[in-house]
């Protein structure tokens, strides 16, 4: 046995998160793809027979009531709500988290115009929305609408240099917590504090830390955030984004979607839109209970699980692999993008390689499977909850028997 | 046995569509609120099963190929498209309901304005939105957030009074096929002809007739229509809503909704936004696998069965229940808010009640199940895949002795 296949068995065997791996459906296979799906959690098949056969085929139409259906929402927002350091009451779930960055940044606009502003939108000489030039593109494209029907003009620049182009001109900033493609961890605190200092409001996509890592986004005083339920959160394919708005900011939250589930009063069926308070105004229409509701069986999985522990484990995880492949991999076969200092790295590591996509192609077929994003990267994600030391030393060597 | 028992038996024998029952799970409970969410079709729980365990546990990402769920969105609108009278490639599922009636009333403005037009919004003397005064609220809501960030002005009218409204100021009118309290069938051929004929696009709310009764989509030259699939679809709790968008209009569906999924090349990453062509344009962000593969299964049940014959069923169940309810209900109790015109009618009967809050609670204790629309409307949904004769005479016998 080599010498980091041992060191893989004792962090394995000092892991205190290693049971948790039975909580999910898993297989031979080393799976570093649940920053794109997340496993199976073990509980979800049980109940989503229960809501289908039960809940749905003989409740019916009283399961939105006795089922808890109505109100699923912002249940389940609360359940999201320790994870990503925020008090109860501020998360709502449901929509797609490109639908919820409509939400948010539209709604940031209109707070940044000003109290009570309605036709003020991109009035008040803040008329300019910054966004990410490296975010996945559907936050590039979405704030690309939202700031043509704001009055807006779009500003696109690299986290970096965010701090830079902030001005009295500033409406909103949409950012994203982890770099989807490098794995680059941003400073949210620094950032939120920097658009806060120049009036601006915040927003920020947690897609890619929620679930693993802490993002705290009380203590830092984020104003809005959203994010998607099928990755480090295990909800299952689609499963519904999330949209969390600061409890001070809540009475000023001006949804461009005031579908009738967000009114006061949804069954009072009144011609006149009047918003809900708290979380439940960040709702649109009908929720999709079932897709809903595996979500909430797959987040009884974190029960008692401390996301700082999460958090130790993923960054022993990237830095284990890290030193796997610097062993295993040939010199200059591939070359990591994810930052190695801690306070810059996600929960994933991107590798470039020139012929990726065949490398990855390979890999999968020899039962590691990652992603790869064009034109050259190797993506690797590491799920604190399910993947073991031993999995990542033999995902590394594997890569290196693949790329030799 | 009464003389409408012995009615309701020969009505049964000869209903072609009976055999369809089977397909459905029910119990001794009359279930007369499918207008509101379907009953479960028998073939979704395995095939849940199926979805979850095997495509999502075991094949996990590469179901989004093998499995045929990146493409479900389109796949799921082309089974819709014959019930609604659309060829295939024009409808896309996805979302809620008031997310689809955003982006297609949005969309309808722009095209209003004029091709090409991309600030023009609202210009070009178009700045009407005309919507249905006495529509769900949602329609009102959504319509009145379209026209504030459109930059018009939106006119609440009755159907009936639509005609009279229409000018070269009107941009876009937002109708429902059926209304959802009344059960009241609005002239769509007409209405959609006058719409044309003032120059403005017709959008169309197919919630409470798609499924009950024919659209005829293609044939009556609707632009744009929205529908939910849970109802008179059976697609599930909150199952994914549609979007239609006329073929020749494709090309000027110009989204407010621009997620990543809608991309000519969603997986090319590209910072630019270029839609795709065709149905798929309207799609948004990552689809809700789970609750749309289960609307899916739900949408089997209408292999090889005509919607002409259903139209026929729908009528003459309605007629029916009206018969039971004047015999047996003393006179002055309840009044028929739904028009006796089959024209006229949807799939539905509204009694106006005094004291129908308590009326329908109790009808529900009886096994009589509809719903109760404030203040004081007795709404029963007839869905002619499952409810027979037989149904509805019992359902008028409860209901004379509860009100007795």
């Amino acid at each position: 046995m080599s010498e980091l296949m041992s060191k893989a068995r004792e962090l394995d065997a000092a892991d205190e998160l290693s049971g948790l791996r039975a909580k999910f459906v898993l297989d031979e296979a080393v799976y570093l793809d649940g920053n794109s799906l997340g496993a199976l959690p073990a509980a979800v098949p049980d109940r989503m027979q229960d809501v289908v056969r039960r809940q749905w085929g003989s409740l019916r139409i009283r399961s939105w009531d006795e089922s808890g259906w109505w109100t699923a929402p912002e249940r389940i927002g609360d359940r999201i709500a320790p994870l990503v350091g925020a008090a109860p009451g501020q998360i709502v779930v449901g929509d797609s988290t490109s639908v919820n960055v409509f939400k948010a940044l539209v709604a940031a606009v209109r707070m940044a115009a000003g109290e009570g502003s309605v036709a003020g939108e991109g009035s008040d000489g803040r008329d300019e929305i910054v966004v990410d030039a490296t975010t996945f593109p559907t936050d590039g494209y979405i704030a690309e609408s939202a700031a043509r029907m704001t009055g807006c003009t779009l500003r696109p620049v690299v986290p970096a240099e965010v701090p830079g182009v902030l001005s009295d001109r500033t409406a909103a900033v949409l950012l994203n917590h982890v770099d989807y493609r490098t794995g680059r961890l941003h400073d949210l605190p620094g950032l939120t504090a920097a658009v806060h200092a120049a009036g601006a409001v915040a927003v920020w996509d947690l897609c890619h830390s929620a679930g693993a890592l802490p993002v705290g986004l009380d203590e830092h005083g984020v104003d809005l955030a959203v994010g998607c339920t099928y990755k480090y959160l295990n909800g299952g394919p689609g499963s519904p984004a999330y949209l969390y708005v600061r409890r001070e900011l809540q009475d000023r939250f001006d949804s461009p979607l005031p579908g009738w589930n967000s009114h006061t009063e949804p069954f009072g069926m009144r011609p006149d839109y009047e918003p809900a308070t708290g979380a439940p105004r960040g709702r649109v229409g009908t929720p999709d209970i079932l897709s809903m509701l595996a979500l909430e069986a797959a987040l009884e999985v974190w029960d008692d699980v401390p996301i700082d522990a999460v958090r130790a484990k993923s960054l022993a995880l990237t830095d284990f692999f890290l030193e796997c492949v610097a062993a295993y991999v040939p010199e200059g076969r591939v070359e990591s993008l994810t930052p190695a200092a801690h306070a810059e790295r996600g929960s994933q590591v991107a590798l470039r390689c020139e012929d990726a996509g065949d490398v990855m192609k390979r890999l999968v077929e020899s039962g590691v499977v990652g992603d790869f994003r064009r034109p050259d990267v190797l993506r690797f994600g590491f799920t604190p909850l399910y993947v073991g030391f031993a999995d990542v030393e033999r995902a590394a060597r594997v890569l290196a028997e693949v790329v030799s």
